[in-house]
């Protein structure tokens, strides 16, 4: 097991990554407040591995609630059924929410112990690949609008998280692509040479490698650690971990939440901000080939879905949080392994883009 | 006009208090991130003051929503009506809401600038007395579930509080009795001469003189401000504030929000802390008599509903957010004008003076 302490004063927390974690969580809890436990988890989790955390989780007094699975159930009704439960069973201020499956659950789970009594404390028991190297780091929480995605929500920083990675045994495939594309993403954003190790890497973690993903996971919380702890609540630096998510939002947005996998959307979204970032003169032909390649290996769609027009993209894309005074900011390469945050690119550009991979 | 300023670090933050101040907008507002404001107020406010408001944001691009009036929308589903405002006008994460109402439009648009894109700034224009004296210091917002008053909710403080004392003259009577409710509770809890203040006051504060109207809010939010500023986010002393709402939170849990006003219902859950207070031999049945005596004289109700049962509000009690580990803890007075929050009472007492106020 390795553990990655992620330092923002009182609020640091530990990130545990290993194999047969959840076989281990009497030893990996912090200290909690009281004795309520809720855990939540979704109808795919419940099966494989709610038992084994209940299990774990001897001397409190757990309740368990099980969700439906999939992004389009990350809205405010699906938070209040936590809040409800929570009530019915009289869960007080020193209780503590763990959220055992994805990016879903984490964000709900999370804005709900933000949110239940003005704030109680949660753990993150992350079983897919994205969550464990996204959701771990950052402390974002919330739920979807319909009219656009994560716009509620709330900044929110776990107890602990850990992250066991047989639960990755259990991933489907497209989900582990998903995955692979926000840790190509910090190779992308800033450390040049973990791209080149992926591109060695990639056979190894398709076949689930642990060692392989262990370093990756690793990795890829250590980047987003960096980022996070220079700028914890998303004033500069911070907007580089959104690297392809402007246009993945658009996309996930405009095919409605769950067709697209967040990470797809985000992989097609990575390569057309390269693809952007060549048109402007910052990153070569080559560069953006070796993006491309790297992002098929893993599987991962390398262009937009078939029916979306760059006009709805662009509408799509003006509600985004980055925005300010509505004009589009992006996160650009400079060169591989160096993003930017910038609204100063030629729309026409954009358009070209946006019209190349969805023509 | 009066000033008084929160101090609370970087988020500190004025409490400007007088006549005629709606009328001078432009210079009580503090420096905006953006252009863009939501004014959030209720069918009931809008007819009064809105145009009012509006004319004075003068080089904003100002939207309005006009939510129903009422306790009993103080919902999830209300809040989401906000968000749907915010992304239908494409507001981003520079916006500014407007809190024009009483407590429950506080509430809940502080609620919504918390968690819109994860936190935007909020001013507040509370245009009841009881708003006026209460939220405006503490920074506490959120929402009601059907199994609990305010169990979903952020600490997120406004940027300023605008207390026009004009707006007390539209306020119907039982209103202004459930504002002097919490008036009375910041004498009880912390300022006996207040409290004796208050006595020889009533009857020019019934009349809504707007000289005793701005002393009588003044006094009150630096009682509130004193005791918040020494204890941010409740863990201790902040907990006096609550003198009475353990009480009157079952009151209104079980009639259903709205029906008993929520100043009403602290009213009478004052003199039910009060009268255990005695029973635990800490004030004098002349003291319980004198709290009564106020109280009635500012129009508000002296026992609790007639239908409710002992078992009704010690069940409806457990669930307050002060218990911990299910024991309940109350506000009780050590004397008149110091409170102390204990769970070390006698439960025979406490159905005593429970059955006192429902028989």
């Amino acid at each position: 097991m390795e553990t990655l302490r992620v330092e923002l004063g009182e609020r640091s927390y530990p990130i545990h990554i290993g194999s047969g974690l959840l076989d281990r969580l009497p030893s990996l809890l912090p200290p909690l407040h009281g004795k309520q436990i809720l855990v939540v988890t979704n109808t795919t989790i419940a099966p494989l591995y709610l038992d084994q955390v209940v299990a774990g989780l001897t001397g409190f007094k757990v309740d368990t609630l099980v969700l439906p699975d999939g992004e389009q159930f990350k809205t405010l009704d699906t938070l209040n059924q936590i809040f409800t439960a929570l009530l019915q069973h009289r869960h007080n201020r020193t209780t503590t929410l763990v959220a055992l499956g994805g990016g879903v659950i984490g964000d709900i789970t999370g804005f709900a112990a933000a949110a239940y009594q003005r704030g109680v404390d949660f753990i993150q028991i992350p079983t897919t690949l994205l969550s464990q190297v996204d959701s771990s780091v950052g402390g974002k929480t919330g739920v979807n609008h319909p009219l656009g995605k994560n716009m509620i929500g709330a900044f929110h920083q776990p107890r602990c998280v850990i992250a066991d990675t047989d639960t990755l045994n259990t991933l489907p495939e497209r989900e582990l692509a998903a995955g692979l594309a926000e840790v190509i993403k910090y190779g992308l954003i800033r450390d040049p040479d973990f791209m080149t190790w992926l591109e060695g890497a990639m056979p190894a973690l398709l076949q689930r490698d642990p060692v392989a993903l262990t370093y990756a996971i690793r990795r890829s919380c250590e980047v987003k650690a960096e980022v996070v702890g220079a700028d914890e609540r998303e004033g500069g630096l911070r907007a580089i971990l959104n690297l392809g998510h402007t246009f993945g939002h658009a996309i996930e947005t405009a095919q409605g939440y769950g067709e697209w996998l967040h990470g797809e959307a985000v992989g097609a979204g990575m390569l057309m901000a390269a693809d952007l970032s060549c048109r402007e003169g910052m990153l070569s032909t080559a560069e953006v080939q070796r993006t491309e390649t790297l992002l098929r290996a893993a599987g991962l769609p390398v262009r937009g879905p078939d029916a979306m027009s760059v006009e709805t993209y662009l509408d799509k894309m003006a509600v985004d949080k980055k925005n300010i005074d509505a004009r589009i900011r992006l996160v650009l390469l400079r060169r591989l392994g160096e993003a930017i945050v910038t609204n100063d690119f030629s729309p026409a550009n954009l358009r070209a883009t946006l019209a190349h991979y969805s023509a």
